[in-house]
């Protein structure tokens, strides 16, 4: 799987040329540079390939994939105003929405934490209450892990590990010019609250794995834009957004940021991280069972590259990529 | 796994009184303790069963196990004297020996990194690089992880599966008063370069498995007094090394830390952290076997509790029970 990238499927591909493979450059930015050149770095492990590097989740063996999420303080979440529970549930939370991103089961996960030393012990044991809580509610047993502690802030990594039961996991390089996009919530604003609180999409992805089975699908979790355009290089496509969906799209918590920041309300909705919403590509023809699971559309995958934006008055510009990105 | 742990085998422990169960105290210190306090958190969940919660790996589903360890910068490595390539492959090599502990095959391997924010690209990619190598060489594919960056010290988390591919896993829970206990190679001073280079005891783990199937097996991570009292806790059980054994298991680099600190030589053997030497406990019937792949032996497991020396003129006395441990 870590080998190059999944060809286009034939069928619906064949006008579409391939992107090159990624160059090997000398000046390095950002995370999703560095990811490409893990890509390169990791191409030849003699693994599964039905589940290109990169995607939300990786192939194990048989049925099983899995995923590792690492969270900081200060970077994730803020010890300051959080409590621990909340946090160990958010450490959780997150794996969780990488399984509904891929629409598999999730069934074990390992929790290996380093804890800041003035922690009380209480505090530690907290973390993984709200971990293992939050992973029960979704049939997810933590069962084991790392324990550390050091002077610096509190670092928490969550492995889980999970079935693809209800057909082959949805990747996000699969996406095809046509496909109509949608988004499973409202998005924007998750800094109010929702970034700690939210619920992973499990059981709809496995309902979209099951039945109506999207061209590409992968959670929201660094802004809409620019995991859309995630998914546009995966597939070797672009996207062209409306902006008279999106105003149905965007959260009220967006709104209320918006009355205190000044920025528009849709800037939060493209680009603040955090939503853990699912985005998918749907073919025209599962467009209706999208809109029954409550998905609300947003755009449309498009052949040319780069991600645009359609205004009310049908004009088109080109959207800035930008999101959340370690290593700016 | 993560309930009680397993009863003592009646075969060859009917006379061996279980202990009871670990009791809920207010205070809590020390690692043991947490783990002893996570061991009761995690103790519902509804998992295999045939590896009790705290062994090397957790087991995952069929004949997979896994397990997850992070090293911080400052703690485990210092990036100001290990190159980034030799980091990454001690990160993989740590969860290679818990898989050698347990007598797996290592598989497959995730690795979610959390970077010093100043650190160049290329660091990065030279603690993959490191991490990739190692697990190559072992069998065992790095295909995918997590990549984050923050302006505190750097932190890697590697999470490893394997397959229990040469017998059902080695566990800590089971060895039995008469086992002779042996390790696979001599202890002590690893700071003074081995903590980095130490070669994982993959095969000679696998090898025990298949053939000589000891009592029970770990790793010495933390020291071998301490990782040797988890073994007799876990089996409830104590133990007793022999000094005179013990003078031919001390490390040359125990010897040469002595010289430099004015220690003794063998206080470096017993508490020294990171051997990553196996420790087994051989039935009596099994000896000839452990001799044969080149293991020392150090002393016996004992039908009482604590762990003791014999010293060289017979002279029996307690031994602190001390290492590596976190929340100190």
């Amino acid at each position: 799987m870590a080998a190059a990238q999944s060809p286009p499927p034939a069928d619906r591909r064949d006008d579409v040329a391939p992107a090159p493979c990624p160059p090997v450059i000398a000046e390095i930015r950002g995370e999703r540079e560095f990811v490409r050149r893990l890509a390169i770095e990791l191409s030849h492990a003699p693994a599964p390939n039905s589940v290109p590097f990169g995607d939300d989740m990786a192939e194990l063996g048989g049925d099983w994939l899995w995923t590792t999420d690492t969270l900081m303080d200060g970077v994730d979440f803020d010890a300051r105003v959080h409590n621990w529970r909340q946090i160990g549930r958010k450490a959780m939370a997150v794996s969780l929405s990488d399984c509904a991103a891929m629409g598999t089961t999730p069934h074990r996960a390992l929790l290996s934490l380093v804890l800041n030393d003035t922690l009380a012990m209480a505090d530690g044991l907290d973390i993984v209450r709200g971990a293992r809580d939050c992973g029960e509610r979704f049939g997810c047993s933590l069962i084991g892990g790392d324990t550390n502690s050091w002077p610096h802030p509190t670092v928490i990594t969550t492995t889980i590990a999970a079935i693809a039961e209800d057909g082959p996991p949805l990747l996000r390089s699969t996406a095809c010019a046509g496909d109509r996009l949608f988004v499973s919530g409202p998005l924007g604003g998750s800094i109010l609250g929702r970034q700690l609180t939210f619920e992973p999409r499990v059981s709809l992805g496995r309902a979209l794995a099951r039945g109506a089975r999207p061209s590409a699908m992968m959670d929201i979790s660094d802004g809409v834009v620019i995991d859309l355009a995630r998914i546009c290089e995966a597939s070797h496509c672009g996207a062209i957004l409306n902006a008279a969906e999106l105003e149905r799209a965007v959260h009220d918590d967006a709104h209320r940021l918006a009355l205190q920041d000044g920025k528009a309300a849709r800037e939060h909705a493209l680009y603040d991280g955090e939503d853990f919403e699912l985005l998918v590509a749907m073919p025209p023809n599962r467009v209706l069972a999208a809109e029954q699971l409550g998905f609300l559309p947003i755009g449309e995958i498009t052949r040319g590259p780069g991600i645009r934006l359609r205004d009310e008055l049908g004009r088109v510009s080109e959207l800035e990529v930008r999101g959340w990105e370690h290593f700016r």
